[in-house]
């Protein structure tokens, strides 16, 4: 058998930090369980963030009227994207699991991040029009988001003032993880590390090391399949119609409930959480 | 009076676009307003997205383990951030609208926006830790997201396959924009301009010329005011204790509630919309 491959896609600009601690960890405890990792550190390499038209090798199709996910498209298929962007392709390719280990800015990741989704995952090669969400193309992959904060946890609850850190996840856990099919493992979040006691710093780099022994077996975030949805144009994408009725007969009615998922009952270890629901 | 200046904040690479057209829409309209008008147009600038090193003049305060915040919170006093970071900060401070105005990438802006906002906003200069939310520096200013999507409306609705599109921009329209204190206008969505009628196309252009005739006029959207919470590190900045106990006695409960509010009731003009009601 084939040896199995990790990528970490690493944002952050100093070897010295938290980040690069959980990094370092994760290469070691991935290495020890056999996996060939990865690490895609992507200040270190100047991966540039915007998408532009040096993404793409030779002549464009239509240069009066640059459209990047057109042209990305096409030079995919023809094998002339720049060489950073196939590059990181190929690494991802041959994993079988992507960690993203980032500090979180902005309620979401770095420039440098978003840049790499923006030019990685191009049309063709990470989804079709036909495969996406639990038809796409990395579903037989596994992926998670590991990040640092500067708020503390109360601050990231449904009651606390930034709000459900699941609902502040949703655009990266859904609309790109799960979007390309990823089975999208439970966030790692590390609060606060900043202003945290050293002592509390080693607990949570154990932690880490500690999931890291069970990753593989764990059961990835729940996230409505796409069977549940009309995928025509005429359908516009929307809940089935029986689908629906079943859902509004339910206590609390229609709402982005499908999606986001209710809370684990304290103590349940036997469903996988819910995209919604965190892992403690 | 000083005339009224605005910035448009412009993420996309081609002129012959329909972003670029909604660019030139707004900025004559505006001006017609008696706007002084500035737009950034992030790609023509070859802005940097990336947070780095550079963004500081002179030396760092610790070299030795780079700390993007800390660096240029203390650059940002000291006046040694990097000019075109600068030149950024002199034209929101003096503008009383900002539009940012880009396609959906990936359920957010795209990375070189990204790093606009990553480079742009340092503590100090846009949020101290006394001054966020409805607290925040920008109080007097007026912000909105103007963008284009590849998905119709229908994806993004509440029973749609990509959930609720106010769920989506919460990170955007919350963590950043409410976050620095912005009154947030609705977002103002251009759905798949690429696969409509010109004739549609047509109709978007000068709907949101209407729209920007009255823009100022207009309430901003409802986030939960600062004052619902317990802003200090024992009380975890969540919702003090009474606020609490009056929501759960609300027929729904406990969610993010709160924060993304209820649907209008169609037709309901004399509210201003929540940050989960969409103006139509
Ligand atoms: C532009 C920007 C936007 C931001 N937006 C947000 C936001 O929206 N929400 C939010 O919550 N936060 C936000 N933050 C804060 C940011 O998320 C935190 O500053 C960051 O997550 C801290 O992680 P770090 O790795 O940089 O910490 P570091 O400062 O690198 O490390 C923390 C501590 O860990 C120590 N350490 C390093 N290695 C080890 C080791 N091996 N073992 C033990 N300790 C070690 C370090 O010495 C240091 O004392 C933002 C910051 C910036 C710059
Ligand atoms: C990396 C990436 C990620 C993406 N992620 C998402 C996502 O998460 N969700 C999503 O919904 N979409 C996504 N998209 C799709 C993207 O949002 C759309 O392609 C984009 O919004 C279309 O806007 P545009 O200005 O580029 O259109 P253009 O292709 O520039 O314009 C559309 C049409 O308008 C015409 N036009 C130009 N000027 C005028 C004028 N003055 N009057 C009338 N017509 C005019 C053009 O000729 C063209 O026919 C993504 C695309 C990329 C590349």
């Amino acid at each position: 058998m084939a040896q199995k491959a990790a990528l970490i896609v690493f944002a952050h600009q100093s070897p010295a930090s938290f980040n690069a601690a959980l990094r370092d960890a994760a290469v070691q405890e991935l290495s020890g369980q056999g996996f060939r990792v990865t690490v895609s550190d992507l200040y270190a390499m100047n991966f540039r963030a915007s998408a532009t038209q040096d993404d793409i090798i030779g002549d464009l199709k239509n240069p009066d009227h640059f459209q990047y996910g057109d042209e990305t498209m096409r030079a995919w298929t023809e094998g002339r994207l720049s060489d950073d962007i196939t590059a990181e392709q190929r690494k991802l390719e041959e994993a079988q699991l992507i960690i993203f280990q980032f500090p979180l800015y902005w309620f979401s990741v770095p420039a440098v991040l978003k840049g790499w989704f923006d030019r990685v995952l191009t049309q063709g090669f990470a989804f079709s029009l036909q495969k996406i969400y639990s038809k796409g193309v990395f579903k037989d992959k596994k992926a998670l988001l590991s990040f640092t904060t500067g708020a503390p946890e109360s601050m990231f609850q449904p009651d606390g003032i930034d709000g459900d850190i699941n609902v502040t996840l949703w655009p990266l856990q859904n609309g790109i993880l799960n979007f390309c099919g990823f089975q999208v493992l439970a966030p790692q979040i590390f609060w606060d590390p900043v202003h945290c006691p050293a002592a509390v710093r080693a607990q949570m780099l154990e932690g880490w090391r500690a999931r890291l022994g069970g990753l593989l077996m764990e059961k990835p975030l729940t996230f409505a399949p796409c069977e549940l949805f009309d995928l025509s144009f005429q359908g516009g994408f929307r809940l089935r119609p029986e689908v629906k009725e079943e859902q509004e007969a339910q206590p609390f009615g229609l709402s982005t409930g499908h999606h986001l998922g209710k809370p684990l009952p304290p103590g349940d270890q036997t469903r996988a959480p819910s995209a919604g629901g965190n892992r403690k």
